[in-house]
């Protein structure tokens, strides 16, 4: 909801959002719902990379068109897991600084980080970024509470357009969150959550290389919820899927993390919800599968 | 929500609603926010006028613009009070169907109804008729439940485009709107909330004759939140509406339910959320304000 209020907000029909490769889904949808145009900006193990956002800032630019946003999930990205190095940070918001973009950072996981401290936000380095925050990965999604932090103005702004859609979240669903956190020791309690999830990843990943065809790549993310793999040239990611969906797994495709039809030899899996003897089998099945898919 | 979706789905941008005047001033935001023509259709103390809808048909496809939508709040409609009576309902779908046009039937007030049998609903006599329902009257507003009632293959879509915003309301505040369906006696306790509002719309309905400027009318409503009042020839509601306020009393200016800006001798008064005592107070205020209004 924030982001599709903020890119109703910032961006008419045609208005460009740059955004990673790959990217949210559902983003995507509120992308293309608003008709402002997607353009990915290709990312390495650390994320956007900074050259590669200049370029398509030029590219973009020079095909007439005009950039409204930079819609990024910098921690543990939804799809691919990665993480923006805390170096590159300053880099990538000196950038927009300067072709006026404005920054919308989306920040559900950045909380789940298996070990260490919380890499600061980009917010933190600009006030002018638009941050996202939700309480679905620290608390409950069923509550469907989250928020905007915001400059003045565009919030008042944002308030105003909310009016017109769902007026607000759940008031009851908002008390219900305020007194987690006040009355919680909601830190201690996301530690054993993490503690949940950083199994259920290390058990996806130690099983990962037997579960996919030979020559395949993934990511290895150090929080969040999201390993992103890429099969081998000459396999398709859309017939891995349809194995697998046989032996009664679901993968989701690459190629919706795309907004350009790209990603055909990529797909997401998920270790948030299932357990690890769950996450186990899944990954038998999906050997299986694998075998089935037969070598290029 | 439901509005904003379904307007989304039906409406490009330059497509036509119509909708009574006056109408609901959030629907108004949403026409406008999604680039709908909102034109309104004249309506007596039985609502909708069939002749002057079909009416206005003829004239919005003369000026070859195409209607969409007809958006209407049949029962103690929000602003005015009115509910359309049984006797018109089946003439005004009879229309709208030979018109290829859609019912939009808001209900959240249907329920609140003083004494008597409901209405049947629109909905009852065309099931191409899209339903909006809302606990937020009948239970709580603050969980920000509600429900389309549409055919199949609209409700699906409309699954589909909720995904990109909301994804869906809290599923707690829907867990505790079933449970309070399910476990509670609500139809008793509705009668008890009926009761109170009751209450307040006779208290503000003996009092109001000596509130308003001499020769004023208004709508003696038999359900619902709302009277609607026009000032005679003359008057300003802006004016009213500014001296009241200096009385600490507000009122929602009747152009507000306009897209075209009539209503400048009209305004909308709400009498579900003071008790009566204060209700009477605020009625006193603005007896003095009408008296500094002055005679036109």
């Amino acid at each position: 909801m924030g982001l599709e209020l903020v890119t109703a907000m910032f961006c008419d029909p045609g208005g460009v959002v740059l955004a990673e490769a790959p990217t949210y889904v559902g983003a995507i949808i509120t992308f293309v719902g608003l008709e402002a145009g997607l353009e990915h900006v290709e990312c390495d193990e650390n994320g956007l990379i900074p050259a590669a956002l200049e370029r398509r800032i030029d590219e973009v630019r020079a095909s007439g068109r005009t950039i409204k946003l930079l819609y990024t999930i910098p921690n543990f990205n939804n799809p691919s897991g990665i993480t923006l190095s805390a170096e590159r940070r300053p880099r990538i918001t000196e950038i927009c600084r300067r072709a006026g973009i404005t920054i919308v950072e989306d920040g559900p996981y950045g909380l789940v980080r298996f070990d260490g401290e919380p890499t600061p936000a980009i917010r933190s380095l600009d006030p002018s970024v638009l941050y996202l925050g939700s309480m679905s990965k620290i608390f409950s999604p069923g509550i469907r509470v989250g928020w905007v932090i915001a400059p003045r103005a565009v919030r008042e702004r944002l308030q105003l357009l909310s009016e017109a859609t769902i007026i607000r979240p759940s008031i009851f669903s908002q008390h219900l969150a305020l007194a987690y956190l006040r009355g919680f020791d909601w830190r201690s309690t996301l530690q054993t959550t993490i503690a949940n999830y950083r199994e259920r990843a290390e058990t996806l990943l130690e099983h990962l290389p037997a579960a996919l065809p030979a020559g395949s790549t993934w990511t290895r993310p150090s929080g969040g919820f999201f390993v992103w793999a890429t099969l081998p040239e000459g396999c398709s990611a859309d017939d891995l899927f349809t194995l697998v969906a046989e032996e009664g797994v679901v993968l989701i495709a690459g190629s919706s993390f795309y907004a350009d039809g790209s990603g055909q030899r990529e797909l997401r899996l998920s270790f948030s919800l299932e357990s690890p003897e769950q996450i186990r089998e899944g990954l038998r099945r999906l050997g299986r599968a694998s075998a089935r898919l037969g070598h290029p």
